[in-house]
């Protein structure tokens, strides 16, 4: 474990607070940047790796990207790709010596730096569902359109849970705030709401410039401190198949210039916007990622950049999209295996596509949270909180979920399969013997209470006592908890100057009228 | 896949013909071997092997396990080991070199000889709940005592379910049969609605007798055909910490002494039955199935063993048996890790705490599954239908497993991971370019029925389309589908000489009384 919760060091810190507040509902884990040790799973052969490699670079250097981008068109131009009307072919050998400049590991510093991240090595973190439109939870009953106060509901337990390492885009889309300034609403909220690490849509100049603005304001930082380590990152999605489009590669631009972070997701729905064929979705979402990621490297050598994968196949009966299926785990475990081929950190999901929080929701989610595992993901996107294949987010899911990331997190622990003298305890074998127990002896005493992990969602109680209970199903425990979380929740610590300073900046920008919305 | 169904050499075969009858009500995946070519997740660094190696060699050498067996204790004496009363110590090169003689791979031949089954090597099947003493379905809505109807709609789930490859114990204890024909009454149930592989209880000599007796009747063997291969197997728990008693024992000596498989599953719940420290329950296990192993082997060279993990831990609370934890994850990697070492084929379980069949059941079932792949497990005990940790039977809950199951029996495919040219697939990438999509094309119509994993129990329409159907919640959908399965199941055949045969065997049986229920 990497612990950046500084405690011990002075005394609680914000995060140590934060903990202590939340105490009162749920004893949770501590705040961890958790370790995966575990060896990955690549279900490729060398000659897999190779082929998949070879089958991205084709892409790239015979059939080309379309970028609708002047800027990046020009840039392309300039750094000698062949640029025709839109579609831009590379060389493998530009592309690999652009791709090589990016770090294979970097920090992300939110406004409370205790709550600062690695991304990449090993490290596996986890960030809230990110853009649903709609919402969901048990007292509701039905899909609604997301509003501010569902957002910010989300927002905070995207702050509450430990097990949740960063902010993704909104939780739910807040329809009820007019596009125009929704983004300055909303930051507001997460902001002040969340001392963890923020995202930005790159969906115009306009926005990107104000929620750089705004985190930099947040933490209370100069320009030249804002620009020094990256504080935040954007997150975009290519427009498969081989189209990226304005907005996104424009965003992108403006973080690399500014040293921010960039992570690159094409959403490679194999027999849709890409081949039918698992591989062959990976070789085209490669393509479509290592591409912009070469552009940003020729930009800024040596910006953070972090290779996304959402390759999930479509319902053989309808089109429709599915997720956490057998064909996604590998999709995601390929693309880890390739990712670590081109020295990048490399993002997933915990997705799936039933509609409410039941036991199939649990199996997908699972399925895609052990393959972002296997895989050696680094960022785990929409972790928690996601439903309908990301048309709904829910509180109970979010809560469910972080029931799961947490046994993740307790999974990485080396004490779970420490071989120790202490831990083999050949000596408490040999004072219980042949017939007695390990309930009441000195070295169970001495381990008991953090021995293993003690969930607090799971119901551990037997039949009977579960019944006497109230017998209550999973997603109504969950619903239980997310009021009692939200009823007591705190926002973390923020300089009264500052908050003030926020405020204005929103009432500036939206005076001026925000951003266009013709996008 | 390693496929046994003898469709293609036979027209059909009855694996065929039950496949086929099967089809009015879902599409269910072929009946297949899964062999498991991923690589194990093995926590264990090589002196973590030998750590625990030593502490198991050591409680067999230094504390002893009791056998309640005079027959075994006296092989014990007579093989050279240390016999102090019940206490049984031996040495460690005495040990490996019975151990070794166990083969690392066997087959097991039940009546349809198409279900024929491969135990080890890199294979991994799949078993029914296993002897929980109670029911629990959507209809009746509460936890029952198990009765004979229910025990049978079980296994015909058992039966018809292709991803189901072995008939483990009672899938409920059919508690309104008396005591002392049970095994009859059920043996003939399970032999007549299923041709898969075969259990016996080691409750008992009469049991064990009666059970091999029908299983020979069943199969149309002689005794010599019955003895000539392994046709059936049992499953013994040790009485942790380190003991085993009789009935067990003496129920295996008489499945050795025929040639039929043992598989031995200690039952090491941690800070309870074994040391607190998931390794020292490890090791503890291992020595309880090693030393039972070894007289086995001691017996019958060659028999083939398999050697079971049950190790999990209490709640920390509540001293109640916690189950798809993560330190159960932990402890069957690191079981099928030393099952590797020791040269054996290991068994561990599908399991979860929960009482109904909801999220929390899902995501504990989840992980206790994906235990059993990254383990390089080979016999999945309790894969489906399992509640309430071993105290509830639910048939909702078995087809959820089972579409969990297909899920992993599909992830096993190498079809997911392929990377031929066909599967990169540049050509289609380049007929589609970067403004078309893939649904219409040649690439995608000649692989679209089969390209990917197609649920029958998840549901995959948007949140509209599945409120439309009904807004049906996981298990309800489970529940339509267990009574249509049931309502439309047909037995596998069987000749109406050997049914009489059974049926005769039965009705004599219990008119000598069946067997004794004082043990």
């Amino acid at each position: 474990m990497v612990d950046t919760d500084t405690r011990k060091r002075r005394g609680g810190g914000r995060a140590g607070a934060a903990a202590r507040r939340g105490k009162a509902v749920i004893e949770q884990m501590p705040w961890r940047l958790p370790v995966n040790t575990d060896r990955p799973t690549e279900p490729l052969p060398p000659e897999g790796v190779e082929a998949i490699h070879d089958g991205a670079m084709r892409i790239l250097e015979e059939i080309g990207v379309a970028f609708y981008n002047e800027e990046a068109l020009a840039l392309f131009r300039e750094a000698g790709c062949s640029v025709d009307g839109e579609i831009v072919r590379m060389g493998r050998d530009w592309v690999m010596e652009m791709v090589a400049k990016a770090p294979r590991e970097f920090t992300l510093t939110p406004r409370n730096p205790d709550r600062t991240l690695r991304i990449g090595g090993n490290v596996i973190l986890f960030g809230n569902v990110s853009s649903p439109p709609n919402y969901w939870d048990m007292e509701i009953g039905r899909k609604v359109p997301g509003n501010r106060e569902q957002c910010r509901n989300l927002l905070k337990l995207t702050q509450y849970f430990n097990c949740i390492h960063f902010a993704g885009g909104y939780p739910v889309e807040p329809v009820d705030i007019h596009a125009s300034v929704r983004h300055l609403d909303v930051l507001y909220d997460k902001l002040t709401i969340s001392d963890k690490v923020m995202h930005a849509y790159s969906l115009g100049k306009e926005r990107v410039e104000d929620v750089m603005e705004m985190v930099r304001i947040a933490g209370g930082l100069s320009d030249e401190e804002f620009e020094a380590t990256p504080r935040m990152y954007t997150n975009i999605n290519s427009t498969s198949p081989l189209k990226h489009d304005h907005p996104m590669i424009d965003g992108c631009l403006r973080l690399a210039r500014r040293g921010q972070a960039i992570v690159v997701t094409p959403f490679t729905l194999a027999g849709a916007m890409a081949p039918v064929t698992m591989a062959g979705a990976v070789a085209q979402s490669l393509a479509e990622a290592l591409c912009a990621i070469a552009l940003f490297q020729y930009v800024r050598p040596g910006i953070p950049c972090v290779i996304g994968t959402f390759t999930s196949n479509v319902d053989m009966k309808s089109g429709a999209p599915a997720f956490g299926t057998p064909e996604y785990m590998r999709a995601t475990q390929m693309t880890g295996q390739m990712a670590r081929f081109y020295g990048l950190p490399v993002r997933s999901s915990g997705v799936c596509a039933a509609n409410v929080p039941d036991g199939q929701a649990m199996w997908e989610t699972s399925n895609s949270l052990w393959a972002a595992v296997q895989s050696g993901t680094n960022m785990v996107y929409h972790a928690a909180g996601w439903l309908e294949g990301g048309l709904i987010a829910s509180p109970e899911k979010f809560i469910m979920d972080c029931e799961v990331l947490q046994q993740i997190q307790r999974y990485m622990e080396p004490a779970t399969y420490a071989t120790t003298p202490d831990d083999i305890a050949l000596e408490a074998i040999r004072a219980v013997g042949n017939d007695g127990h390990f309930f009441g002896i000195q070295h169970t005493q001495d381990r008991y209470t953090t021995a293993f992990y003690q969930p607090f969602l799971s119901d551990w109680k037997n039949y009977e006592g579960w019944e006497a209970a109230g017998a209550i199903w999973t997603p109504e425990r969950a619903h239980h908890l997310f009021k009692e979380i939200i009823g007591s929740f705190e926002a973390p610590e923020m300089d009264e100057g500052i908050r003030e300073e926020l405020a204005d900046f929103v009432a500036r920008r939206k005076a001026e009228g925000g951003a266009p919305t013709d996008f």
